[in-house]
């Protein structure tokens, strides 16, 4: 069962792009509750596929936190199912108007909302990030292109053997979901930027900075989470103690955990041995700079440490003079997906917010709220710290363009030049349906 | 007078860029109307540098089309400044609130438009275009580093030292703008992609291709603008004669004209003749199919001329069996910029605009009203066929991206994990100041 996708195969895949793109909401949201119901009938069918690629990553010690990441159980299939119901739950995004002007007397213009057309996902080990971006896909009527990690392959065939069967009795079928499952298919993929739109890239920093490497096409995502935590000399240290644990213990594997911790001159001598105090339970690393060190017992901090993103119970730790210094040590170190500022004073905390430049910016609350379903956008397809197209947690906003809509009733641009026409550029209410709808 | 940046000097344009952002609306407004009374003032000097680039032109045979953009005359200059005036009365794009929905009490997140950061700029002979792109980005808040044809180099190097003079009075000076000179710094330009965020090329198709293959920064803008005309069977022929007439030879050197006009076969012998007489006046060039043949006096059509952008007084003319076989004709052989069709049948006219997979669709009106300008937009950095960031004409909106920022007061995630806290998700109206505004 292996993929050769040719050129003209993936030509086909934009004709059934289309084909998904033309059914109604109401079809795709069946097409949704289809495949959550599959999945659920089939579970010990995908939980056979799954105990088989675990067995083999645990022969091949492919290590604890990937086994981690591999398994797909009851419990993460049923969220999985009940993520895909969610998705059906939200508003279609195709079709929705975004801006409405009327250019002159029976001259309206729209910008709606359409899909992007071919998404290709690249994502190591998590079976669940395929049904998650499968649904966003179908909602959003893109197509999909995917491969997931060589570690995950049965679980991952299976999983696309069901949804493909589940779609079978709909008009635009599951033809539009390809799998790839060879390494050498990755690469013809990154090469494919005639066909993909764009990339979405789901894996360790070293993965992701491949791909967006290797490719023309553009890449959605974030290679890097380095998020920090500044503790200035007006915060609320009781708040400051209970943000920063949870911004660094909570879940520490992920991107919006914190590394860095960054704290006022003013405020160090009592807070840091607080602090290292509450993170005791979790046997945190910490690395600290020269003043850290005469505060409280830990590890010297070297440049490394300022530039390393732990994804672990490890933390940096630098006392700084000044919130400057604390927003200057963000800028060159930081990697421009979350930080925060820990304080009482509303002008510095505006301040942090605006002159701060990155996708995420809190005051007074655990970096670990950056993520697309605590956002509420419903669900995610990855957080991006790029700075065009979507910034931040990206939900299905991430897989929609814009095309622009004119209708008229005979204007030629000859009459507006010429001085005959006026245009009146009057903004109409959004809502309701657009001029190409029927 | 040359300049050879190296990537310090390109480090300190991003704390020039930051020094300009943090600037009021109110002073970024000054600047503009400072570079129109500077630019105003300064006619005859740019007038005479504007005169030896186009002698040098002129002795070079750089060809009658270029020179004609490289000239920046009296009129042209005015409507520069006008311009600069027009966009300084637009609403500033930082800061404002783009979506804001509580998450639960006390904890507000807001997404919030912020300026890109630096922008590339390459484009060819029109100096215009350097004192409209330096007018957007200064409003935007984005530093630019612009890169002009050598053919202008005199123009654009006075404009920009009378455009930096005249920004020395105000704080953020005139540091953010980088004009380069020489060939060589392009290539230093393209493989700036720690520096520039975005780049947009306008020139020549084979410019902004060139642009496109070589570099990893993501570019913004179109290498062609290959536009159909339809005329359905259900055409109102007066009207299609005078929107086709108007698309074609309104001004044919742009990406908006025309370039194929597809017809119905049940009009095309009433309608073609009538087209033709039409184009009379202006020596329009005819490639048509073997059935236009049999109806007008023309040129064989090529496989080649369904390609072609001709940017001329030339036009491939096909005549096609139903408005399935024109979409099919666009799909294969179009750009993806602009796409037009004249019908009066509703339910065909929604279709197309449906179907045709275009950054801008008309229906019953001139395929030059794909403009910035025309389409309300105030400005234009250009159009895009890109699918992602922004497509179409493409104004402001295309030198600003998101911010995600959240205020609370001391809310953790664990409340939220262990089920002690719900989120609310709760929306909220949008305008006035941001969390972050004083």
């Amino acid at each position: 069962m292996k993929n050769q996708y040719t050129s003209d195969q993936f030509g086909r895949l934009k004709q059934s792009q289309r084909a998904l793109e033309t059914t109604s909401t109401q079809e795709r949201n069946s097409m949704l509750y289809a495949i959550a119901e599959a999945l659920k009938e089939s579970k010990e069918i995908i939980q056979k596929a799954n105990q088989q690629d675990i067995e083999s990553a645990i022969k091949d010690k492919i290590g604890e936190s990937l086994v981690k990441r591999l398994v797909l159980d009851e419990k993460k299939l049923d969220g999985s199912c009940e993520g895909i119901r969610e998705v059906a739950s939200l508003d279609d995004p195709i079709g929705i108007v975004k801006e409405r002007r009327l250019l002159d007397d029976n001259l309206l213009l729209e910008r709606i909302g359409v899909p992007i057309g071919v998404i290709g996902m690249i994502f190591e080990s998590r079976p669940d990030a395929l049904i998650q971006i499968i649904s966003l896909a179908l909602k959003s009527g893109n197509a999909i292109v995917l491969k997931g990690g060589r570690e995950a392959l049965n679980t991952n065939r299976t999983l696309v053997e069901i949804i493909k069967k589940a779609l079978e009795p709909f008009s635009a079928k599951g033809s539009w979901i390809v799998h790839l499952e060879s390494r050498e298919e990755v690469k013809t993929l990154l090469e494919m930027d005639d066909v993909i739109d764009l990339l979405i890239p789901r894996g360790s920093n070293e993965f992701v900075r491949y791909v967006m490497d290797n490719t023309k096409i553009p890449v959605l995502g974030h290679a890097d989470g380095l998020c920090a935590l500044y503790v200035d000399n007006k915060a609320d240290l009781d708040l400051a103690l209970k943000v920063a644990l949870d911004s660094k213990c909570q879940y520490p594997a992920v991107c919006n955990a914190i590394e860095t911790l960054l704290v006022h001159k003013d405020v160090a001598k009592e807070f840091l041995p607080r602090y290292k105090k509450v993170l005791e339970p979790y046997n945190v690393i910490i690395h600290g700079d020269e003043t850290t060190q005469s505060i409280i017992n830990c590890v010297a901090a070297t440049e490394e440490d300022w530039k390393s993103e732990y994804l672990d119970y490890e933390l940096a730790i630098k006392v700084v003079d000044s919130m400057d210094e604390a927003i200057a040590h963000i800028a060159t170190y930081g990697s421009g997906h979350t930080d925060c500022i820990i304080t009482e004073d509303e002008s510095k905390g505006k301040r942090f917010l605006r002159e701060v430049d990155s996708a995420d910016l809190f005051w007074n609350c655990s970096t670990r709220f950056a993520d697309g379903f605590r956002f509420g956008l419903g669900a995610e397809v990855g957080i991006s710290t790029q700075k065009i197209h979507a910034r931040g947690p990206v939900g299905l906003n991430g897989l929609i363009t814009d095309k622009w809509i004119l209708k008229g009733n005979g204007q030629i641009v000859d009459s507006y030049e010429s001085g005959k026409s006026k245009y009146k550029h009057q903004d109409l209410p959004l809502g309701g349906k657009s001029i190409a709808e029927q």
